[in-house]
């Protein structure tokens, strides 16, 4: 197994020697330690260190369920806001170490973690609200409108805060989002929540690649190197009080899984360029082999055609990578028979103008995958760095 | 760890070598060696026989995940009826083995079932549309109204057909559930889906009693074994087509859990008759304790108060005791900021009439949990006994 598939491709580690000198900031090392024998008497009590130079819930191994939360502000003084961060970081730090939160009537739900992580995010809202726009990160701009495929609902989109909760467990993550959600009460109005999911722990193999709901290996191709992320993902030293941060564009993607069904599996094939069976892609045999974007097919036209998924994706190359975090959503299905289901795609990267933005606007042009998904929700979120040591989360934005 | 507990308490089985002389019919003793091993490799693989003088999914250790989906009938033949059933039950018997659906154009996400069931019912409805009301159940009968506490919302009540879909991972349940929605389209309009989780497999201890979201241990008192279930769950021999069969009812309950919130926690351990902590009876000290409720307090008064929720439950004895095999519900907040929480009560006795309705009607009356628990939702459905080798789910009825 590849560190790649190793450290991002399924919700537990095997092996993870290498990663201790990898994440030490995370403290994912230890993650993996636990994380590492196969044994799901663990599931529980499982535990991602919550200190580090970055929040945790980014490039943790991704956990089988994340509630998004997001709330605007009904505060607008700064002090407010900070009481607001100081609270959550203080019920932050206690469940994600096992104990309960502040005010908890039921300490017990708190005492199996299962790898939960909070992670805060800033919208520009935010910025505007508290008066510091002069300190928003310059890798947090609002998306421009893709006229050609948004039907953006403003009840799945936008948000001045966002509170990401992610574990292993359903029990946990409902727990805690109920904790948190009433920390937020005096301070801010909910806009939205969405619930994701992915294969539960140990239903897929440790540290493969998962399946989406039109049953696509999705997650294949992402940035893993310390020195991918450094460049791709975290914010550097140039920048200011978010230098550890990240950006989060989150957009609430529809599948229409009806219309999809009806395309035979070549058809599918071609319109993401990998088969679905293996998630090779069309000019290779394995999952990881490199896409060759000149390999002919039978007929002499490229193996992967120009709109393929992947193709345009790609663009312009790695240096403009992106670290996709994808969940799925399954609601209520509509009242005509239809499902409600897709993906809630996340990506995280140091610049969304410099990196999603020119992606986006490839795939919003020319990708075929468009005929079978509509973006129905959008925000974008300001991901601060970890919190100090005795501190709170986005502390430096109010230094 | 007692057989009671390691049958019913928890997602996953230990030990087990007494269940194979008590599930034969389900086939729940295969089950037992799969999920024997604590293995969390085997999640995805394990797989709960579709075969069975029972249907699958009553008395199998609860799955983590279920969604519950309520159609009304659009056809009246009793042969379109059928129609469905053999449709539905033939996709049924491929996936719960791990292969796909028929034309499912996602067969990878059918490979791993993670003791995925599924579990149909009959709603009364089914029976006067299709013209067979000489062959209802006796034990099926609609819930008298209890306006003490009943808030039924029509959107969450009834149904002609119920299919409940159970396993370890959301992602077959989502699956499942696209796969056997389509199969009911020609036939019927869907009423409401529901759904629940528990704890994730492995995240507490295999065989432990589950907690609900106000966190007590929820599912410590409930028949066992085989003759306990057979008097009490399954219907008898006098059944005719219906022998081997059971009922569901099904209550969604919202749990108002800020309200709840502000109890200290003596009060709510009185309220329910047991310590949130442990799960001990307010007359013993461990979970299994049976509870004595001549025991006096401190203060002389009865330990386990009249007005106690496991009192007024237990009422009139053994003989009239119900399966409960409830599960948690956490949709999105309020507009107002309050949780949307609660429980989808579950409970299959053979007769609804004789077992579910004394106790449901003492509890309206006196129970004192009512001040923080309001039912939003109601519906009964016989559950038909398991198919015949080769035939379909509801067979019988229609024979
Ligand atoms: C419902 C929506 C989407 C689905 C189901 C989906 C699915 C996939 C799949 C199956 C792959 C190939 C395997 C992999 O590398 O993960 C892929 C690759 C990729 N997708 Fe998407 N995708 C969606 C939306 C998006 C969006 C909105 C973006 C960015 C704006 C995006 C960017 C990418 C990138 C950058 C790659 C890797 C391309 C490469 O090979 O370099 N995808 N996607
Ligand atoms: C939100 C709703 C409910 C909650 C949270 C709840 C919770 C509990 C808890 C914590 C126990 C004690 C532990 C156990 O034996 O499982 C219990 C016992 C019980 N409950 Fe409930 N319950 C609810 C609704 C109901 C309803 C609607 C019924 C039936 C109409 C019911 C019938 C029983 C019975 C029969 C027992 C066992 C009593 C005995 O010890 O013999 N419950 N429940």
């Amino acid at each position: 197994m590849s560190r790649r598939r190793a450290l991002f491709g399924g919700a537990a580690l095997v092996g993870g020697t290498a990663a201790a000198t990898v994440w030490p900031a995370t403290g994912a090392a230890a993650e993996d330690a636990d994380a590492r024998s196969g044994d799901d008497a663990t599931v529980g009590s499982d535990t991602v260190p919550f200190e580090g130079v970055h929040q945790a819930g980014v490039v943790t191994a991704a956990q089988a369920f994340s509630t998004f939360a997001a709330y605007d502000l009904t505060v607008t003084e700064p002090r407010r806001v900070v009481g607001l961060l100081r609270i959550l970081t203080d019920d932050i730090r206690r469940m994600t170490a096992g104990r309960a939160a502040l005010a908890d009537t039921a300490p017990e739900l708190a005492a199996t973690p299962a790898r939960l992580t909070v992670t805060l995010g800033f919208g520009p809202g935010l910025f505007t609200t508290t008066g510091l726009t002069d300190r928003q990160p310059t890798g947090l701009t609002e998306l421009p409108a893709f006229p050609a495929i948004d039907r953006l609902d403003p009840a799945w989109s936008g948000g001045d805060l966002l509170i990401k909760i992610s574990a292993d467990d359903p029990m946990i993550v409902a727990h805690a989002h109920r904790m948190l959600h009433k920390d937020t009460r005096p301070f801010t109005r909910l806009r939205w929540t969405q619930r994701g999911f992915l294969n539960a722990r140990g239903a897929i193999a440790a540290g493969a690649t998962g399946r989406n709901l039109m049953g696509q290996l999705d997650g294949t191709v992402n940035p893993s190197t310390d020195a991918e992320l450094d460049s791709r993902v975290w914010a550097g030293a140039d920048a200011g009080w978010f230098a550890g941060g990240t950006t989060l564009v989150l957009r609430r993607i529809r599948m229409d899984l009806d219309r999809w069904d009806e395309l035979d599996p070549a058809a599918m094939d071609a319109t993401i360029g990998r088969r679905q069976r293996d998630g090779s892609p069309l000019s290779g045999t394995r999952e990881y082999d490199e896409p060759d974007f000149t390999v002919p097919d039978a007929t002499g036209l490229p193996a992967i055609a120009d709109f393929a998924h992947i193709k345009v994706a790609r663009g312009d190359g790695p240096a403009r990578q992106i670290l996709r975090r994808p969940y799925n959503y399954d609601d209520t299905p509509t009242a005509d028979g239809g499902s409600d289901s897709g993906q809630i795609f996340c990506s995280y990267q140091a610049d969304i103008a410099a990196q999603f933005v020119p992606i986006q606007q490839r795939l919003a042009e020319r990708d075929l995958f468009n005929q079978w998904t509509t973006p129905i929700g959008s925000a974008v979120f300001a991901i601060p760095p970890g919190s100090p040591a005795d501190g709170y989360l986005g502390q430096g934005l109010f230094a």
